[in-house]
């Protein structure tokens, strides 16, 4: 567990996980004198806070996603190593992906978070989440294949049904992928269809708490309501979906209990941290938070081993505030940069102060021309919200990867008012529109499974 | 039978298929005086020559796609159908979808053609053909899964076989999926990796017949090989697959037999015609030939049956030159656009000399800066033919949709010689790089199956 000073051995630093933690830290660490190997599932990054765009057919997957490979390529210190870590021995400091056995001296651990249905794993299938390409294209056919349905029904009960779509959770990604729904249904849709008016679609966002984005200023939160509801959009605070079954939705307002009939039912509302928590849980004996994530020490290590790190949405950091960061790319970004900077400085041995994350600010998309954006010294609201979202946006997505191609869409999209990646594909996309009640089960488990098998 | 002339009843178009055929059919109808239904399987038309571009990671899926009721949306004579068709009725004139029955008074049948191995209906899974968008994409993860896989492999036995690709078929897909693929190995990813050089990939082209690219002139053919061998490819002519078993691909060369490891084979091959020509032949006595494609009459209409036309690559139109004409998009185009010309016509008592295809010419894409193209009076090759190529293909692309982005893409592609969508996402995307020998056999039963079920 000595970090190693060998003269004649470099240091060997593993990043499990590829997302905003890991590849910055694997960024920071380019072509430095120590041995870098990222390990990820995939083969490429993806930008987790524009997949809502996939699911509602404004952008493609390759459009939000950077190959780790080229990424990386200019980091000759750096190898990327495909494939699922299984377990990992803090003590002989070992990780084993596969039937291979990768040495570290410094381990980060950066495998972020999953969807939670708080036990109701059954209403995985029925109310899809958001975290994985996989996950978008399913929602993107579930959203399209509803208003091609719809098209098809004579019964007018289904056929409001196959209109309702009901958005559990009122965080960026519900509120973002509730207002595109409503564009999408009154704005880009009305043409396209002969029999049903588009417009006559039902959106709810259903939130458990006082107010959706409460990340933000109550103002803010206020605000980003009002212009959901000029788009069409019905929210509702202060509820718990208590049951999904049969294309019904119950929900639980105070003591009223309310249902409704929805074909499509999105999940944005918890998550819990990946199936590494639990390993280096059983491994080292550290403390895990309620939703799975690891306690960590004020430099982010592991206690009790000074060369585990544990960053980004996997890590419960509330050294700062006595609350935990919240699970946003800005924390991981920053902590990724941090823990690199530390595992230099070790070289020499020297350290730095604890980790200080500094808050950015916190911004939603709604639609066209409307976001909200909470810089605590600046709000901003509307179309200069929304023109300083893109620009952020923009800014983090070329970071690693010229994405023009986004910018053009984005600009595109704007101009026409179109979505062109609106493709109903997939393993069920030959089915053509579902009929309602014809229940056909959302086969998620190999891509929503955890990511580590223990 | 009788096509209907009623004064007070529109005349009704079923067209079945949004590929190039049925949909140039569609787009010559809107906003005449009949009522046109579209029917189709999937929500979005398909640039078919392009998508061996998905399936080497240039470009995404929607970048090649066309939602058909956004390209529709204007012909407000026209309803788009989602749904696959079972049955047709040519006594009562009747369409059967799903648990719909559409009536027409005339009926286009532009449903197009399948893979065909042959006979050897097992090689499906070992050797993936190129029809659909899921098909690129099982591609895309094939070819991208061996190099990872190369990278993990330490028997150089193995690493060897990983490294080869093998795609069947000379024609235009097979020697722009070589070609293609010989940029990445070659130039795209040398610098990706770590243990492996990815230039010793070795890239196998078979051709069962004298030459590849048949349909062009002779010369052209001789240069296309050239450049192929020149970015690195062999290739192979008067070479027949026999067999295709635990990564080993054996093929004759005249009476030589040989076998190459190779964990990729792709196929380029051979195509049938789709189900309908069945159902067709079944119902109206209608002859086809050895590839399943139904024998049209001068006007391409069925034999009996002047209100049901078969047009695209479900026709054998044989009437101009002796032998059918090939499968392309220009023939498709040319035969849509006769067809709806011809019912319009017909409306009112007048008809149109037989079909006659203009032939625009053929060509093919290798590599950067390499392709040949055949206008007969002209010939092209390099880097003049490749240019070319992009300003025919971006022609076609804008003619429904703008795909400002594909261009953007290509461009952008051009300048830093990488290739962006090259992910690996799909059901077996979590599995990491397969180990060789441990099959994962390809479940394409339900994306290639036939589109008909009679």
């Amino acid at each position: 567990m000595v970090v190693s000073l060998e003269k004649n051995k470099q240091h060997e630093v593993v990043i499990i996980g590829g997302g905003f933690g890991g590849l910055y830290a694997a960024k920071s660490l380019a072509n430095r004198n120590v041995k870098v190997t990222l390990i990820d599932k995939r083969n490429f990054h993806l930008f987790q806070p524009l997949l809502y765009q996939v699911a509602t057919g404004t952008l493609s997957p390759a459009d939000i996603s950077s190959p780790l490979r080229a990424v990386l390529r200019k980091s000759k210190n750096t190898k990327v190593l495909l494939g699922e870590v299984n377990n990992i021995d803090p003590k002989t400091q070992k990780v084993f992906v596969g039937d291979k056995i990768v040495p570290y001296d410094t381990l980060i651990v950066a495998t972020g978070a999953n969807h939670s249905y708080f036990g109701k794993d059954n209403w995985k299938d029925l109310a899809p989440g958001l975290k994985t390409v996989e996950d978008a294209i399913e929602m993107r056919r579930r959203i399209f294949s509803a208003f091609e349905a719809a098209e098809n029904e004579t019964d007018s009960e289904k056929r409001r049904a196959l209109l309702t779509f009901v958005i559990v959770g009122g965080g960026p990604t519900g509120v973002e992928l509730a207002g595109a729904i409503a564009e999408l249904a009154y704005k880009t849709l009305q043409e396209d269809f002969r029999n049903i008016d588009t417009s006559e679609a039902k959106i709810l966002l259903l939130q458990g708490g006082d107010r959706i984005l409460p990340h933000i200023s109550p103002e803010l939160s206020q605000s980003a309501t009002e212009s959901l509801q000029k788009l069409g959009v019905m929210v509702q605070t202060q509820t718990r979906v208590t049951n999904i079954e049969n294309d019904v939705v119950t929900f639980k307002q105070g003591d009223k209990v309310q249902q409704v009939s929805a074909k499509t039912v999105l999940w944005a509302a918890g998550v819990e941290a990946s199936g590494m928590a639990k390993v280096l849980a059983d491994r080292t004996g550290v403390e895990c938070d309620r939703s799975g994530r690891v306690v960590v020490e004020p430099d982010l290590t592991v206690k009790g081993y000074k060369n585990i790190f544990v960053i980004g949405d996997l890590a419960n950091f509330s050294h700062q505030t006595g609350k935990p960061l919240p699970s946003v790319a800005p924390v991981a970004k920053q902590q990724g940069e941090y823990v690199a900077g530390l595992i230099l400085l070790r070289l020499h041995g020297h350290t730095l102060p604890p980790f200080h994350y500094t808050d950015v600010g916190s911004l939603a998309m709604i639609g066209q021309n409307l976001a909200v954006v909470d810089l605590g010294f600046l709000k901003l609201t509307g179309f200069i919200a929304w023109v300083f979202w893109l620009v952020i946006h923009i800014y983090f997505l070329i970071e690693f990867d010229t994405k023009m191609v986004v910018v053009i869409q984005w600009a595109w999209n704007y101009i026409t008012r179109n979505r062109r990646s609106r493709l109903i594909t997939g393993k069920e996309a030959f089915l053509g529109p579902q009929p309602i009640n014809n229940s056909h089960p959302y086969q998620a488990t190999e891509t929503v499974k955890q990511p580590v098998k223990v």
